[in-house]
């Protein structure tokens, strides 16, 4: 047997104390699996005094990252704090020192990922991030290695947990979102701040990870067009079960043609199809290979232990080298990718629209007549029962069309003198 | 840029054509995720003057396996070649010289794979197989890898896409088994001699496969108990449907206090739940790891390019390094893993029972209370329609019990006087 290979954990959050637990717990599992012991040496954290019931010795736990950073006898850091500040910082005195890092932060990546993956090619080192995207749902390494044949079509995911909770416990059990949010907070499924979750914010962190890993390319998260649940109500829910379908928060990355599209908002997708089976916290990543066809991953996408497993795995990866030769050879994040502009979140596509409409003769004719001067073409069309108070809801489902005509007349719909409020346009996945 | 790596093809065959057009319409892209271009040096076949439109000179292909063992610029070989004999001989004879093998034949590892993984060793070779089990799914990685941090609970998987065509069309046509099959033979999805997809030999070898990565032991895919999917007929479906559920062909080896249970059989899978939305020639896998929880795969499990693209990227991970470390590290089919016995196929599940009987008064208190000598109760009876010509269909769902005990009362009930044709017993999946 080898010397065993020493860690330093940095963070013990929910995910970090998961990652002790693991290590610990299946101790003689994991030494199997690496080829010699992989011990805790040493831990960081902010509240060193409090108890958190872990197997780790009070002196080897402490607030300064240059215990773990400085000590010779560590050469792998797992760096399980959130954030953007001192998470940064952290990482690249861990690079600088010479420590491998293993990360869940999906902000921090897709905030300063060039920068960081340049320092840790600077020194030799390598940065390994499986658990940032999709938890415990092996998708970095589906995508960087076991599909490296394929060049990549289109990938679209189900990427946060909490926002897929909200959404389908509302359509299960038609309630509100503001209801369905607290009782998210309440089972521990929401932060108390949960704006990153439904806004779309980590959605698309974690989209533009894995747009790089496929495509090659490094967008900026903040330039990927992002639409939360915020505005998803049980009456939109019910208007696209009617048309079969249910509605998911889904981070769509496609090419085609060499243009990359990219957007993260709520969709209509097809029930029956495996995104409309996604339930409550799971995620679901399904992508399109040019040699594979279609493949679709499902598991948690977040929690202590599915995360801890990812966390680990890639620890494993690093101890046995495999990550660093991912590292050298798939490019990640290397500084010399194009910095794409994408093309926009222009894509051909079937559309919901929910129209707010006055109820008075000739507001039909209208509104399909603005459509079709957007050369919009109607597959369906449902007037329900007219008892809303803010109007008439209109239900149109379009023929394939592209995302750009059809926000122009939706523009035009809601600057005419027949509708009663907003909008709601929403993309629609029948595969 | 490197030195280009030289590979040589075994066998020209479906799978092996697509290997040979992968790697050159694809070569651009390969050659980022290698690091290195990767180039087709040589070919054998066994028939040489077929024109097969591939992008290959003639006088790079051969029928002679040394014109590829023998050539020191080749450094990996991919043996595309079916069955035993000869595909074992020139497994041995390219390892022997010194070749990376990577292999689509599940056949020859579940029959000789610790003889062939234990001459690897002995040259210092690698044999990598991502495209053995699953095609396109990478579920060799996931379970190897990706998973490590994981003790595996319990894998179930839809491994043959011949058979779950066949299942799946059958029931959404209510169709009849030869009927399907041969609309499966007409169409490219079932071979002229379907009887190694059909009767589950194929998934029985494949399941071997994973229960050694997932378990660590080597189960001889002949002990694991195997049912094929000839008895299931339109009627049994009819009754699953009626009950909610699906008929899959399952490959499953769960774990639990130590014994390994395994088999290969038809079972009812609930409607919603992944398994069951698994359709066509579609390949399916659920692992529950006990950190991760329960992890779902879904891809396609055959066909040309499906699986050409699971043996491009054991090419592009044996040319880069990774490999080798997992062979190493992992100890797959190491000489000294444990050859298991299995604990048998005994599970404790849920069963339907579909029993013949006669259309005569005290025949159900008869059966259950056979069912009750047994230790088993029942959850629901739904007698039909007696209209059928060989008895009454009497159809039991019984509670959780043991399949051994289901077995018992089985050959207990089918010995008595009242059924009349043998009872059909099915393992029920919920979850």
């Amino acid at each position: 047997m080898s010397e065993p290979v020493r860690v330093g954990v940095v963070g013990l959050g929910t995910v970090g104390s998961g990652v002790v637990r693991l290590l610990v717990q299946s101790a003689d599992h994991i030494t199997r699996q690496a080829g010699r012991p992989i011990v805790v040496e040493r831990a960081v954290c902010r509240d060193v005094g409090r108890d958190r019931g872990l197997p780790l010795p009070a002196d080897r736990v402490s607030a300064d990252i240059r215990t773990v950073s400085r000590d010779p006898s560590i050469s792998v850091a797992a760096l399980l704090v959130g954030g953007l500040e001192p998470a940064r910082s952290m990482m690249i005195d861990l690079l600088e020192h010479g420590k491998d890092v293993v990360t869940a932060n999906k902000a921090l990546l897709a905030e300063h990922g060039p920068e960081l993956f340049e320092i840790a090619r600077r020194h030799g080192r390598s940065i390994a991030f499986e658990a940032a995207v999709a938890g415990g749902i092996p998708i970095v390494a589906a995508i960087g290695e076991c599909l490296a044949a394929n060049r990549i079509e289109s990938i679209r995911g189900i990427l946060n947990g909490t926002s897929n909770f909200i959404l389908s416990t509302m359509e299960e059990e038609g309630a509100d979102y503001a209801d369905v949010l607290h009782l998210a907070q309440a089972k521990g499924f929401a932060e108390a701040d949960p704006s990153m979750d439904v806004d779309g914010t980590d959605a698309t962190q974690k989209l533009a990870i894995l747009a790089h890993l496929a495509f090659g390319v490094w967008v900026p998260w903040g330039e990927i067009p992002r639409t939360g649940i915020e505005g998803v109500d049980a009456d939109l829910m019910a208007s696209a079960a009617e048309l079969g379908y249910r509605i998911r928060l889904v981070a769509i990355a496609s090419r085609s043609e060499g243009r990359l599209a990219m957007r993260v908002a709520p969709a209509l997708v097809k029930i029956g199809t495996p995104l409309a089976e996604t339930r409550g916290a799971f995620n679901a990543v399904s992508i399109v290979g040019d040699a594979v066809g279609r493949m679709f991953f499902h598991g948690l996408g977040a929690g202590q232990m599915p995360t801890a497993s990812a966390v680990v795995a890639d620890i494993i990866d690093t101890v046995v080298g495999r990550t660093a030769i991912t590292f050298r050879t798939t490019g990640v994040l290397d500084p010399d990718s194009p910095a794409a502009r994408i093309a926009g979140a222009d894509m051909v596509q079937k559309h919901f629209l929910r129209v707010r409409v006055d109820d008075r003769p000739g507001v039909l004719s209208r509104i399909t007549g603005i459509l079709g001067e957007h050369g919009i073409s109607i597959a369906s069309v449902i007037q329900r029962d007219p008892a809303a108070a803010d109007g008439v809801p209109l239900v149109i489902m379009t023929h394939a069309c592209s995302t750009n005509a059809v926000a122009g007349a939706v523009a035009h719909i809601d600057a005419s003198d027949v509708v009663s409020g907003a909008t709601v346009c929403l993309g629609v996945l029948d595969d």
